[in-house]
């Protein structure tokens, strides 16, 4: 998917909202776990009930390796489900992978190829030639780590370099590398004074925002100083809405969580 | 398995050689790829011919992953293979994985407990509580980038925060994480000079070596900087062992380039 048909997405559905699927079996209906393959069965009613309502899903691949062979095949399943019956969907594989670059071609071969992701979740530790290798595939995104949604990033991507903390190092760094403009980069939600400063070094690029809802992080805030021309957001909820009941009726539960959040970006677009 | 035991397989076997099972179906004996898992049946040759001159090994999961269900099928083989048939082997899944902390027990559930590896590499940027759920299993490790062995790591490893260097910061901090001394660390054999510095921070600590051989690295000089009085080092060699030939003879011409780096060894810790 192009940037363009992302944007147009947005505009067409009024909502910049992505849905973590982020499937754990002790928290999903009971009713389920009888089904010959339990984690597909829910995310493919999940996303019935709530494609209309966001333009992205996301699983994180942890909770599909979790559970083995058996949750890769669900993966799979799940990634061709959305792929066949709703093609507008931009799909993220959330896997914060990145090695040295003969293997991270391996991990870009896996997920924007055979899997067919729209872009993937790389993490920035080992530089250049570690980010180049997925940045390679055209119409597809490489969303970089820059500053994540936990108690954890201050430990590393805070600190200071010269008067510069580390992940504006990674931003700045990363607009130099081959075919970056296929970059986007996840950005906490925890953290809505720091999208000032994040939108002066990549004003134009689209940013994932976790940690909206559970996490404790401020739709309205992150809006106020992270929305650009294009919007330029993607906002994550996972748990919030997945997990709105684990009875019968989860999947209505989940679009009306969605839903909320979905009007709430309708009339930020609005006035925007 | 428990550091002890590892130290002691290292004076039993005179060897700390890593052998990496980084399989590309492009690289192995054509022969091979008649049978039904080609990746499972490469491994378990280059592992019968190798298992007594390497103390562990190791594959690296992105080359599983890129060939989907078949390939996840073929990693979990091989290791069953090598732990029913090998219990005396360290072995360590080369994952690179880190997310925010219950993700991160999803990754660590995976590959500690159900694939049942003795040990996972984990990547730094996100801080203590993205690392800290792999390091709470009992007799696992964590083997955590610190410097690695590509051109990228100096992007943002050895920036200076302060006066030292990020992949510093790494190691210093790491010490104050809970359960630390299921620590190990990830240092490319590349940069020679710099383990005098890293054995200030951690004299103890296993350091796991890529970087001999393919990409240049010296065991020699490693060696003379980074060896500690428990060894403390994990050599580890991928293509230049398991791609030695790829004829039908693969798998003796894998042994003899082990066991080059083994006597190699052997000599290094006798005059040690």
């Amino acid at each position: 998917m192009t940037t363009a048909q992302l944007i147009e997405q947005i505009y067409i559905k009024k909502s910049f909202l992505c849905i973590g699927l982020d499937v754990d079996l002790n928290k999903i209906p009971k009713h389920l776990l009888q089904t010959e393959d339990p984690i597909f069965e829910f995310n493919k009613s999940i996303i019935d009930a709530t494609h209309d309502l966001c333009i992205s899903y996301k699983p994180n691949t942890a909770f599909y390796e979790a559970y083995g062979l058996k949750g890769w095949q669900s993966l799979q399943k799940t990634i061709d489900y959305i792929n066949t019956n709703y093609p507008e969907i931009f799909t993220i594989a959330d896997a914060k992978r990145g090695d040295i670059g003969n293997t991270s071609s391996m991990y870009a071969k896996a997920f924007l190829e055979d899997l067919n992701f729209d872009s993937v979740t790389v993490a920035p530790y080992m530089g250049k030639d570690s980010v180049e290798p997925f940045l390679a595939f055209e119409n597809k995104h490489t969303i970089l780590l820059a500053l994540t949604s936990n108690e954890g990033a201050f430990d590393f991507q805070t600190k200071l370099s010269g008067e510069t903390e580390i992940y504006k190092h990674v931003l700045e760094t990363s607009k130099t590398w081959k075919n970056s403009q296929n970059l986007m980069y996840v950005v906490g939600a925890t953290k809505a004074e720091y999208f000032t400063e994040i939108r002066k070094i990549v004003p134009d690029s689209f940013l994932l925002v976790p940690g909206v809802g559970a996490q404790g992080g401020s739709l309205q805030e992150v809006c106020k100083y992270g929305l650009n021309a294009n919007v330029g957001l993607l906002i994550n909820s996972s748990r919030g809405i997945i997990y709105a009941s684990n009875e019968s009726d989860f999947a209505a539960k989940a679009r009306e969580e969605a839903l909320k959040l979905q009007k709430e970006m309708e009339e930020i677009l609005k006035t925007k």
